[in-house]
């Protein structure tokens, strides 16, 4: 039988009602013929409520008793949702992390997941059942607990997905599937039925939140195709598979994100491994930078500039100023009050004309650029935080995307 | 370094402060030079809150399910202490029942410890670390979460106890330890500060609910040390250990349970194996019975008279019915509206006099017996529930408790 991996966010299994609806949908699908494997997060608000419990107990840094703390969440949520699958005469076995074989790193808080080993899962659907895994969790080689970082829960259904060869990985979520701007700030975004992993990559980290990138990179890696699509309807959603054609420019969509913070480091002594330095300080931090850009100059100094989340930046200041010191930069620039646009399609690197007719549009509408960065299917700009709304739907009209291309 | 185990209950973790106050004790303990394992419950209501989730969710019996719901609770509280006391200076580390080598059946919601592999928790006392462990739970060996079921905290902390060859188990309640009697009820009842396991197992299983029967059943059997003491203040409580001369009668105090109901099989045949078969099918309900009496009849019939608690009727009675169809009883009588009392005591069994001054005690208050019992260290009656208090006052009077022996 094929296996098909259902994953349901926070917001899916809120509440007993909507477990219920759940239920509901995973032994509809198990009758259709699949065996299924379900991933689960926390229930609503829980995972918040455990932070808030923690803050009011300590106001350090516990990584390893946070996982340990924060892996009650989903335990809730399974154990209810098995629950609920079995009262409907299709058994199902609920596992955490660590019983599904999820085997990660030791970096409690965000840890990386080395291999999965599937087999209690494989033996429970040889046997007809429904398993039921806790997503965001693992364990490490030394039995620690451990969790995966933001986007955990997407992260484990996709690995699984990979793990088991199975046809497709569901990933439900509160909205439709992906669109070609943010509904909420473009009237006439369309929902794209396909996309490709790459596309798909674009669109997540610079602001598309339905799906985190990470679970996209194991997706592309292992061939997983991915499909979004919401909890609270059973319209068909945005599909995410391989890339086709290289040689058609089709303009996916336009991905934008208000939050985010430029950092210029100003004069950086012109030498090599010296980009390496800054970015080594501030990943250590864990922190994922959205953009870089290096302007060359003629004097042996460089500018390099970047952007990061806006919550991050907490993270990312002492770092930036500790580089400064050591490479003798002569100083930095902090600007919280900028935007991040990025338009995203396969094909772009080969066609001149779509960059183009993106800044013209920005132009036409006043819009100031900043910073420019291409990549083989972005065009990145930055923008002020003021302008960007206006900018995503001057930039939707002018590429024509509520029309199907 | 000695080792001493200290479990904390619900009530002793039930907010932030309270965990506050608990990491107090612990680091003052851990710096008055013991190695320091910590068994916790979880908050408070944790579970209940927890059981009416799965009451909302499903209303029939998912004994893995509800296991793996259920532990959630201890996750959190373990976790919230560990970094406590982490703050306070004092590295701590907290393990679940599986990193702690729980070992137990598969009986789920009220699974047996089968063996204790303590080994991790050696190597993180070894490093100086405190180790914070959850009660209640364990892990089978095909990897199942399991719970212990009721009293299920003080069991993992005496087990661990056991293991680790401890000192002594000090037991956090929220009472100061083992009276003479309920203060609630006799007024004069007095602080016990040492007692045999045998008169603890006979007071906690007769109603002083201080301490679970199962956990000093393991603390006799291994000769662990306990200590019973109030978690809201540094008196020195109960102390339970082997019992000593056998020869003085010393009356430690008496029991009472209000909660309980009388169950008679009437003319069950005379052969052998009936009590067997009976309590058998009673405990396969996970049923404790209280008290079991049985008069011989000339005619080669028998009545069969027994004490559960009244929270267990429900599960009781078929079974009752059951049986005494299959025996050939005639018939059974069941009575809510029964008290037991218990006076306990070694050396009870060597003094006639003592049996004595109880019923002449109670015969002066006007307190009809319905049924006696004894065992070599309990005087065991049961009367009407209206007359228990009374009872209980009228003999802690006449037995003089109130004064030191």
């Amino acid at each position: 039988m094929p296996v098909l991996v259902q994953k349901y966010g926070g917001t899916s299994v809120g509440t007993p009602e909507r477990i219920h609806r759940v239920a509901d949908r995973i032994v509809q699908t198990r009758r259709s013929g699949a065996d299924l494997v379900v991933v689960v997060s926390a229930m609503g608000d829980a995972t918040d409520e455990l932070l808030d419990l923690a803050a009011k107990v300590s106001d350090r840094s516990h990584p390893r008793e946070l996982d340990m703390l924060l892996t009650a969440g989903e335990r809730i949520s399974m154990a209810l949702l098995s629950m609920a699958v079995n009262d409907r005469g299709q058994e199902a076995v609920s596992f955490t992390g660590s019983q599904s074989g999820i085997v990660t790193d030791t970096s409690h808080t965000r840890a990386k997941i080395l291999e999965v080993r599937a087999d209690r899962i494989r033996d429970e659907l040889s046997r007809g059942r429904v398993v039921i895994v806790a997503g965001f969790q693992g364990v490490s080689r030394d039995r620690e607990v451990t969790t995966l970082g933001r986007g955990g829960s997407d992260t484990t259904a996709v690995a699984l997905a990979a793990a088991l060869g199975a046809e497709e990985c569901e990933i439900y979520t509160d909205v439709e599937g992906v669109y070609t701007a943010d509904p909420r700030v473009v009237h006439g975004a369309r929902k794209l039925k396909n996309l490709s992993y790459d596309e798909m990559l674009e669109l997540a980290s610079l602001g598309a939140k339905v799906l985190h990138n990470r679970s996209v990179e194991i997706a592309r890696r292992f061939g997983v195709p991915i499909h979004v699509r919401s909890s609270f309807s059973s319209n068909e959603g945005s599909r995410i598979r391989k890339g086709e054609s290289m040689e058609r420019v089709v303009i996916r969509g336009i991905a934008h994100d208000p939050d985010v913070a430029k950092i210029a480091l100003l004069d950086v002594p012109d030498r090599p491994g010296v980009a390496a330095e800054i970015f080594r300080a501030v990943g250590e931090q864990g922190v994922n930078v959205r953009l870089i850009v290096q302007a060359s100059g003629s004097d042996g100094k460089n500018d390099v500039t970047f952007a990061v989340g806006s919550h991050e930046v907490r993270a990312v200041l002492p770092v930036v100023e500790e580089v400064r010191k050591r490479l003798g930069a002569r100083a930095f620039v902090y600007d919280p009050d900028v935007a991040i646009l990025s338009v995203v399609g396969e094909g772009l690197a080969t066609s001149a004309g779509t960059a183009g007719e993106v800044f013209d549009a920005l132009a036409k509408a006043g819009i100031n650029i900043e910073i420019i960065s291409t990549s083989s299917i972005t065009i990145t700009c930055i923008v002020r935080k003021p302008d960007v709304e206006r900018a995503v739907r001057a930039l939707h009209d002018a590429l024509r995307l509520e029309q199907e291309p």
